[in-house]
């Protein structure tokens, strides 16, 4: 075993301890006033009962999922199971950590705005970093620990890496995705339940502004932007983290090439440190530009590991792979070419969703003719933000391929996803500031607090646009490196779209990312509807609560959305882990590939679509709310508020669960290669 | 050559004979009262103007491009640029004597309305009738004749027969799509902008009815019922029925299977005769149901068809083909696997999109908590709705391929559109009773006028759905077989989804149709949006065109609506054709063969989806309109409108455009196939 894999480890166990000390960094600042901490307080418990259940239920999945892998696996059996309980365990504890300092973070947030910008960036970033750096450093610590182990147990001979230990690891990245579509799809119909809910009632129908406290619905909502947008993010980000390093290294193995099989954990290792060093880079002074501090954080990781890699891939990778087809040279191109469109990805989303942009200006004036304009202009965006990022997509894929062939291509979602660690740190500081501002509402703090803390929720919007492509980006990547391991493992030469039991597989692949949006959608809907009704019932029927004498049900609201979720989870979580075992053992392995095929282009379409729709039509709102087409409360503004609300589900719900569904079920496809009929 | 090929030719002939002598007839109908006369004359006029005008374009497009066939191609290409040109001729030739008989029957329908239901269906469906049978006379004469005329000229060996006859025969098809497209994208915008333009402020802003004689978009919306739901669902299906032929026809030429490259065009001359003989069936008594009329002609058709096929495909094809695969017996079942996935696929569209079953009730239910959550629960359906039938599809292809091979899915292809003639007559026959009820309400009939034509039109409605069905499945198989010739024309093994360049193919082809949706769906608005302010200014500056004592300027809205859909119409259109090439050029066949798959697949997904939620939202506004969640006028009446507003570009515009662009691409490069790199 090389001994250069205990780096990344070491890197892994830095980036705990530092989240450790971050947490507790957090937990001394003043939480605030008693109001504040009552509120809080609320949040908290709710979301760590949601947790709680959510768990107890993927514990029971799991665990007939390990059994049955443990049954049905030839050869490695077990040792795939234990790999997948850790995976699955590391994923839903990276959820859990995230959370618990979310939850500190967002009344210390509000809190700190009194003092200052400057205090509550600083600790809704701190909040957020705690969730980036755990994620990645519990990923590569079980990453790098069972690849250890496992060689150790097996050997390195090369036959043995490629058949067996890649295998089992297979299984801890099975384990992660696994927890990340449910966490994903409970937690974001959770909180788009509770919002929608919260929204129409509150807001539409009895005339009060958002996060009132006389709302009961409103706890529920913020309780939401934490099981939903940050440990259900946080189990997302760290499976596409685990699946992008999983498919170079499994690719490798197909090569026999040990050193390639080692060189993604060291790069993710070098990734996790500039990382942590680029944490210090996010500071801004009093009055500053918040976003330049998040961009300075991101862009710096990227260049710290950038710079470092080179050195250490032409020093460590074999001059020549493949072969003698490919250089080590060729693998930095494939690095930074990942990197590249990563970057390029989220610049073309952030050109189609941002406020003063031209395509959500254009559906800001199609708001002003009504709600159908506004929905026809949202949808011509959404589908229009197909083409540049596929375009600079394949660009990728041709470049990578070209200079490295096809680890090349796995490579490349390697250096779109080695610094997940801060890129994460800045997507859940959103969520944060976000809850930040709905206490301070709540809490009826100062209207500058809330001035402070929506300056600061504004940057997550974008940031939040731009995490998304960079997590639809590095799923085609992953998708394709799985794939290709998949259809050498199954023993299969070629995967022909002209073979009409391929044709049958892609086809219903094809389908499939429709039905699955199409139940997650009608999921929240249905969630939204009770909630609606128990927020109608409570105003009709508990008197003083519209006036603000009596306090509201809060708990009532939590439970409806908590058990709507749970319920509602279920089936898109198990149809995605078992069509593919179905399919591959009925159908064969190449009608497997072409689900695999069809899913893989389905969803990324669908994927880019709901994301960009969501947030054009989110923006376009923001940007009539900031005075243009009559402002708030003109009928521009009705319209915008219509296709916002039809954005939501689309953009936090079913949109982000479709990246999770392309690896998960390639990775099922990966783990059962060896056994199905051809 | 079979002297056998002279019966399509002949029965392609009766089918003209048969519509020229049905157009006498309607012209002899009484056209009504002066008024009614004048309108009808108004909307008969500005659609020739626009067809003119559209013709002109496209003959000069097409000459372009038969221009370019006729240099590059090697071998016989001036041959397939004469069959670019005849095809593209009959395809315009058969949109427009469609349309001359549809703008005759109109008035002729309302008027006969006077008198009773079995008046007017019979008029009505008699005008469609027309469309139908020239629609297949002209395809299957062309489609024949040049099939007799090359294989005299080259002669009927097998050789020759693959290589350069059915190349030419594939010009054929080229040039029917090439006009399907325009015809359907212009027409689609024309009539979606002129409605959505009359609806917004005539019904919203200015209160004032549907179809009222004061609001001047009325003649325009009217107009665009005639050149996108008449004349251009006659290209739109001509080039469907054309490549469902071909598509069988190409597969059997690579077999060197001379009887059965003859049989589907006797197969499908069989479906002509059948057609005729069905639109007899087509009666119905006063106070009877017109949908069971119209059931029982296209039920009657298929039954005629299916019995006359099998003693001749078991007389006339080898007992064994394919090396002694695949037996005659196995065509028989291709074809009514073909025909019955058809029949279910529309009756699933029927349960997704018919008003009082559980999806539209649900819309309908949705549309009470406002236009969000109708819009939400419409996509909802839409996506859903892509289920069954894919799973349907993919069952006949299984079967089709296991019974007969590759020339199975052909065959089935044509199982579904052999009975086109009827079913295209049942298709046209809505827009007629459409027009006639706008017509009524212009020309002031008596209310049970009205009722009357409400009746036949409420049924061409759920007729419409069921025909986008088999539009959809047919193009899937179609462009399956197509592809499977592409890949052997072009000399390539395998299209294998693994190599990096297929995947470059795959997930550009994949994004197109959402490009290309997206696209059209602007264009709709740019143009409805030029056709509200034309509106607005002439009810501001034309004193007493609101109080109905001055005639509104109906020509300049047509003329808006003229305008914009030419113009708008040519960069899809051309593109279409143009993308394919530069692929197939610059990235070689193989990437070719990804781009194709990828838009089949993502075009059948974004189709059903269209079709099918844009069906749905129509019909729970007429659930509503029928007294449900309060009726007209209520809120939910109001949000269920703007569904409808969403959902009339995605399934008249968009929706159906998807079909003809997976063809239209597939037959491109199956033209190009020989010279591209690989």
């Amino acid at each position: 075993m090389d001994w250069l894999l205990y780096l990344p480890l070491a890197a892994g166990v830095v980036s705990l301890v530092y989240a450790f000390g971050k947490t507790a960094w957090i937990t001394k600042q003043d939480p605030g006033g008693d109001t504040l901490q009552e509120i809080s307080a609320a949040i908290r418990e709710g979301a760590m009962a949601f947790l709680k259940r959510e768990y107890k239920i993927l514990a029971l999945i799991g665990a007939c999922i390990a059994v049955i892998l443990a049954f049905t696996e030839k050869g490695a059996g077990q040792l795939v199971s234990v790999a997948f309980v850790v995976g699955a365990l590391f994923s839903g504890l990276a959820g859990f950590i995230g959370m618990n300092a979310a939850t500190k973070a967002n009344s210390r947030t509000a809190h700190g705005a009194e003092k200052g910008l400057v205090t509550a960036l600083n600790i809704a970033f701190t909040g957020g970093s705690v969730m980036g750096l755990s994620v990645v450093g519990l990923a590569i610590i079980g990453l790098t620990g069972l690849t250890i182990i496992f060689t150790r147990i097996f050997g390195e001979d090369p036959e043995a890496m490629n058949k067996i230990v890649l295998t089992i690891i297979s299984g801890y990245s099975l384990g992660a995705s696994s927890v990340a579509l449910f966490a994903r799809v409970g937690g974001g119909i959770f909180t788009k339940a509770a919002d929608v809910g919260a929204d129409l009632v509150g807001k539409v129908e009895a005339g009060i502004p958002e996060d009132d406290p006389r709302n009961p619905a409103t706890i529920a909502d913020n309780v939401g932007d934490n099981v939903g947008d940050v440990a259900g993010l946080g189990s997302d980000l760290c499976e596409s983290y685990i699946g992008s390093i999983i498919g170079a290294m499994v690719l490798a193995g197909e090569m026999h090439e040990l050193k390639l099989v080692y060189l993604p954990l060291l790069i993710a290792g070098v990734g996790v440190v500039a990382s942590i060093i680029s944490t210090f880079f996010v500071r801004t002074k009093e009055g500053g530009d918040p976003q330049k501090a998040l961009n300075l954080g991101t862009m710096g990781a990227a260049l710290l590991t950038l710079i470092a890699t080179v050195p250490l891939v032409l020093w460590y990778a074999p001059k020549l792979f493949n072969d003698g087809m490919y250089s080590s040279y060729g693998i930095i191109i494939a690095i930074f070419a990942g990197l590249a469109s990563g970057v390029l990805i989220g610049m073309a989303t952030e050109y189609y969703t941002a406020d003063g942009k031209k395509p959500v200006a254009g559906i800001a004036r199609q708001s002003s003719t009504g709600p159908a304009t506004n929905i026809i202009a949202g949808i011509e965006v959404g589908m229009l933000a197909t083409g540049i990022p596929v375009l600079l997509l394949v660009a990728a894929i041709f470049v990578a391929h070209y200079f490295a062939g096809l680890y090349g291509i796995g490579i490349a979602a390697l250096g779109m996803l080695a610094t997940t660690g801060i890129q994460l740190a800045v997507d859940a500081y959103g969520p944060i500031a976000d809850n930040a501002g709905g206490l301070a509402e709540m809490a009826k703090l100062p209207a500058q607090v809330r001035e402070r803390t929506d300056k600061l929720d504004a940057v997550g919007n974008t940031t939040a646009a731009i995490g998304k492509g960079f997590a639809i980006g590095s799923a085609a990547f992953t998708a394709l490196a799985l794939f290709v391991a998949f259809k050498e493992k199954a023993g299969i030469e070629v995967i022909d779209v002209t073979d009409a039991t391929v044709v049958v597989g892609l086809l219903v692949g094809g389908m499939l990312p429709y039905v699955f949006s199409s139940f997650i959608m009608g999921a929240v809907g249905r969630a939204a509807f009770k909630m609606i009704e128990e927020v109608r019932r409570q105003f009709r029927e508990i008197k003083g609560v519209l006036e603000g004498t009596v306090k509201p049900d809060h708990v009532a609201c939590v439970d409806i959305a908590t058990q709507a979720a749970l319920k509602e989870m279920i089936i898109p979580g198990v149809s995605a882990v078992v069509i593919p075992i179905i399919v591959g053992y009925l159908g064969g392995a190449e009608m497997l590939g072409g689900l695999l095929v069809g899913v893989t282009v389905s969803a990324i379409m669908l994927a880019l679509f709901m994301a960009n729709a969501g947030g054009a039509w989110d923006n376009a709102k923001k940007f009539i709310e900031g005075g243009a087409y009559g402002g708030k409360g003109s009928d521009a503004h009705k319209a915008a508020v219509i296709g916002d609300t039809v954005g939501d589900p689309f953009k936090d719900t079913a949109g982000p669960a479709m990246d999770i569904i392309i690896k998960l079920m390639s990775v099922v496809s990966l783990v059962i290669a060896a056994n199905i009929p051809h």
